[in-house]
């Protein structure tokens, strides 16, 4: 069931990226392949599924989800493309292809990442919206808080001067619950706004959301010790190489194992204190511990 | 009057975005100078006084601007920042003063711009806005179309592609219509929006956004080439030595001079068929033409 619905809500996202995409019309021919290969080089879309699922458990139409899902992975997509560039994290590969500065260029790269933050916010902001407006201006402040300085790209900036430095532990979580954390707990967020939900709902969602958002990068650090290269898409062990400090690196490997499911536990008791059958979830966090790539 | 106008708005915007930014916490103080330094660096701060100008000419509050004037200022100066990487324009002077990437990193460059413009929409769509929630989607669904792929990013774009190539003067438009005429227009459709203005008041001074954008342009091509260094802040005729397509090179020099110059007359002559007093942006539109920096 998780599966299916993980490839449904991709399917769906994807979808609406490329008509998103499609509709901006023919400006600039080279920018809008950049940014669709960008956007749409595949990837698990595990920011979309949380606007989804999140969503229908609290009973809101998968239209008024469309534009929260479609615009958090505009805000994911660029700063993939951002953080591939040479002044960056200098990688040639994601996902098994070429990054973006590889496929086109680099100046290329940086607009093509420009344009989706910004088409981001216009696909929330669209007159037609399913969603009101006060709706809409909430989803866009809690994204751009998400995505901003107090968020991933204050994450980056700490992470980049992070290497090659030993950080300790709490300097690690912190970089974490910004640099991936908070756009994964704002894609809770997006759907908890488009359901109006009450504060209860939101507390006890919001926790879940913020321990998934960590153990997915717990187990990404875990990963990039015991996964193939083959399965990561990108060469085995490059954090690690980067002379990154991780969680494994910080806590040893099975110490970041135990931290990984120590935060699901409080992910999934979380859940039991809402009235809702939230077994799609539920599983989702125990995919985030168990997924090889 | 017009010099004390600038003066003042110039103020505000800048007393206003030093304060976004300040506001912002201090989780990453590197990422947080370079927003500083690139939004602050100095310049006319022509969009915050249009949006200004304009607003005022239709009796808003000041306090229903700032948050229009401060973000398109962002939008802009991150264009600036990610504009002047080494990948891109590689300047190394803006202003006078060393550019972001010179005075910080190149990495930290890339994520001030994209966290100026995370900061835009996050501006605009504060809780505590004097703006109704209507207003305040408008503008944000105004200011993601002009500054991303059907705007200002498009035409960066097409600009990148055009150096060390011919192109004709429809395409010069065009390029210089989305690069920097959409913004401006942009401005104007700011106040116009927090003014609820009727559409035919809209439509005369989009009409003056629109020629004042393009002079300006042809303007900046035009000092290119008849400034001195020291006046422009970076190294005079920098444009035609990167081969780029100017109005001068394509109209010539009186040819580009003619054509501001009955830019301002069509701007001009919008203003007229207004009941207001416009003298202001009507002064405006003069020195956009007369101005040697």
């Amino acid at each position: 069931m998780l599966t299916e619905a993980i490839n449904l809500y991709r399917a769906r996202v994807d979808q609406q990226l490329e008509s998103y995409i499609d509709a901006l019309g023919e400006t600039e021919p080279k920018l809008k392949a950049a940014m669709k290969h960008g956007a749409l080089i595949g990837g698990k879309r595990i920011r979309p599924f949380l606007v989804y699922a999140v969503g229908e458990l609290l009973s809101v139409p998968q239209a008024k989800l469309d534009a929260a899902a479609a615009a958090i992975e505009c805000i994911h997509a660029y700063s993939l493309i951002h953080d591939d560039l040479p002044a960056m994290d200098d990688d040639e590969l994601r996902r098994g292809q070429p990054t973006v500065h590889i496929a086109f260029d680099e100046a290329t790269a940086i607009l093509a990442g420009d344009a989706l933050q910004t088409l981001a916010f216009e696909i929330i902001s669209k007159a037609d919206s399913p969603l009101s407006a006060k709706q809409q201006i909430a989803m866009i402040n809690a994204l751009a808080k998400a995505s901003g300085y107090s968020g991933m790209c204050g994450g980056q900036s700490i992470d980049l001067q992070a290497t090659n430095q030993q950080i300790d532990y709490p300097t690690l979580v912190k970089l974490h619950q910004l640099k991936t954390g908070a756009l994964i707990r704002c894609s809770v967020e997006l759907a908890l706004i488009a359901a109006d939900a009450d504060e209860m709902t939101r507390q006890h969602l919001l926790t879940y959301a913020e321990s998934v958002g960590l153990a997915f990068q717990v187990q990404d650090d875990v990963l990039d010790i015991i996964a193939s290269t083959e399965e990561l898409g990108k060469p085995q062990g490059s954090d690690s190489d980067a002379n990154k400090s991780t969680y494994p690196k910080l806590l040893g490997l099975s110490g970041a194992q135990d931290t990984a499911k120590a935060l699901i536990e409080q992910a999934l008791s979380a859940l039991t204190k809402l009235p809702y059958n939230s077994q799609l979830i539920a599983d989702f966090a125990r995919y985030i511990i168990t997924r090889r790539v």
